[in-house]
């Protein structure tokens, strides 16, 4: 067995927005300094969503705080964006959303009419995904302490039955398969910014991707191993930290990926990869090679048409990603670092 | 029977600090914006926590975010008071605290030892409640988007067995009692500021109820109707939720009630009324008058010394508070009305 690198120290004086891009540093940030403290381990196990067994029933939990800027854009806004994100931590648990709360922060001024937009959003987003939106909290701050709104959604679900996800139990020869095209999310808030000279025909993917999640572990819960929805970081962040925790590698045939045109050139443009861009609709799926077809057929007649088996996993080296090109070569795909997109999600 | 007034309809064009406050400003937010379009209803049910079913168990459930200020203050921080709040919506809703789900909107430039601080101040008060923190989120804004931090705590409990909260089973006659000494957190946020020229030696009074809850329940469970934690709008907006709620009255004999002599003097300095201060530590409980003594005396001996009896649930006027005198006098107690004392949790 060769090493891997030993737990990243957070040495850093001050929080930037690297720490919340959700790539290296917001890594060292949880892995080294928050999760130690507060959860009492180091969080190589840490997934979306937590297990907890209350009066007998095993429930998953989990919370995220959307900051993203702007607030509305092309295919979606923060309210829709905060219910999908919350259900799709809980649906890559393998766990049926149930009920979610929600609270605002608010700063003063902003025009009651986009605090209903992001109501009605979120309203409508939750009766897409069907989950019950049962309760919640709002603030207000001064004007200039926060950028008119954020939202926090908390979720609940109940495990999918005969599915039991860890990066453990990944073995070599695994498929690794993604639901969708990638990076739409990502390229579509930074063209809302309006700060470059890109005009593209793109929206965001944000939706609920719990459906073909079930549709998935319908035919292959005996054999998925992982999933995760790669948000902040996306694919490539995603994928290296299951290398981490699982000490495998992982090998990406990069023409198999889907990627559209219009990410595609955007990123060339910026010298951005799009395997580090955001996806707020798609999802990565680790199974075991003999469930591998079944599942990919099963997401596709779900709804996810571009649906691939972009990979599989290996064993050296322990804790890498790697990409094979069409034409036979190899490179080493990293982690996002730094924070070339911020406030995406 | 008399009638109360109707549903409270949200016009104001933009949201103020008042709307954050707790108060009747809020109120308005919520029964007449949020509720109706999230909730699907008005919000008159509305608790501290919701209960929903998963997996055949009944758990509850609430989240609210903290934007105190400043973040550290005599007798805790944000972060313990993150931990606490969330807990006690859980304790007033008459469930056992299980798990917590923490996230942070950190503003970028914020000093690591802050961000520390503030993680292990919420591990120990989790540790002093005897919940869990599960898992969490953390986002980072530029430097002028937000004011140091804000925290977001969600939690689940365990319904305790026996007791069914309601402000529709308050009855007339039944006993309101207080655990304790009302206004030391919002005065000693007010005071921590440094904007007045007063000094008192106050501490904020952020804990667990969770445990004086038990003690109240074992004792009292079938007698026990309502219970609310009196944060943001005081003991006073409780009241008046409940009052509206039920349709009923509440009677207070003011003379009752335990005000430390620090908190009394700097309301009358401020022209505040104790009554509308935010407590983080307390709790009111309505319990049938045959439980009475013995639900005083439970929380008594758990801890809570200076609990009292402070009043009693009357017919009419319903939906008002009315506060006596020791010399024979009434007043009309209103809800907290425009935001005195902003960010006080």
């Amino acid at each position: 067995m060769s090493t891997v690198a030993p737990r990243l120290r957070f040495r850093d004086a001050q929080i930037e927005m690297a720490h919340g891009a959700g790539g290296k540093a917001s890594r060292r940030l949880v892995e080294g300094l928050i999760a130690p403290l507060l959860l009492g381990h180091d969080a190589t196990e840490l997934s979306d969503a937590a297990s907890v067994n209350v009066n007998g029933a095993s429930i998953a939990i989990t919370a995220d705080s959307f900051v993203v800027k702007p607030l509305r854009f092309p295919g979606g806004s923060i309210g829709e964006l905060a219910v999908n994100g919350t259900v799709n931590d809980l649906a890559v648990s393998a766990s049926k959303p149930e009920a979610l709360v929600v609270t605002y922060v608010i700063e003063a001024g902003l025009p009651t009419e986009e605090l209903e937009a992001e109501v009605r959003a979120m309203a409508d987003a939750a009766a897409r995904a069907g989950i019950a939106i049962v309760g919640g909290d709002t603030k207000v701050v001064e004007h200039g302490k926060a950028d008119r709104m954020y939202i926090t959604t908390a979720g609940i679900g109940r495990p999918l039955p005969g599915v039991s996800l860890s990066p453990k139990s990944v073995r070599p020869g695994d498929a690794v398969i993604l639901s969708g095209p990638i990076g739409d999310h990502g390229i579509t808030i930074l063209l809302a910014r309006g700060e470059l000279e890109i005009e593209a025909d793109l929206t965001s993917d944000t939706r609920s991707v719990f459906a073909f999640i079930e549709a998935l572990a319908n035919v292959a819960a005996p054999g998925l191993r992982w999933m995760r929805d790669p948000t902040r970081g996306g694919v490539a962040t995603s994928l290296n930290e299951l290398a981490c925790d699982a000490r495998l590698s992982v090998v990406l045939h990069e023409d198999r990926i889907p990627v559209r045109d219009a990410v595609r050139g955007a990123c060339e443009l910026l010298g951005l990869d799009p395997l580090h861009i955001a996806n707020e609709g798609q999802f990565l799926a680790v199974v075991a090679a003999e469930y591998a077809e079944a599942a990919l057929d099963a997401i596709r007649r779900a709804g996810c048409r571009e649906a691939a088996i972009i990979g599989e996993i290996g064993e050296q080296p322990a804790g890498t990603v790697l990409g094979a090109t069409a034409y036979g070569g190899t490179r080493v795909i990293d982690m996002l670092v730094g924070d070339p997109l911020p406030r995406i999600c």
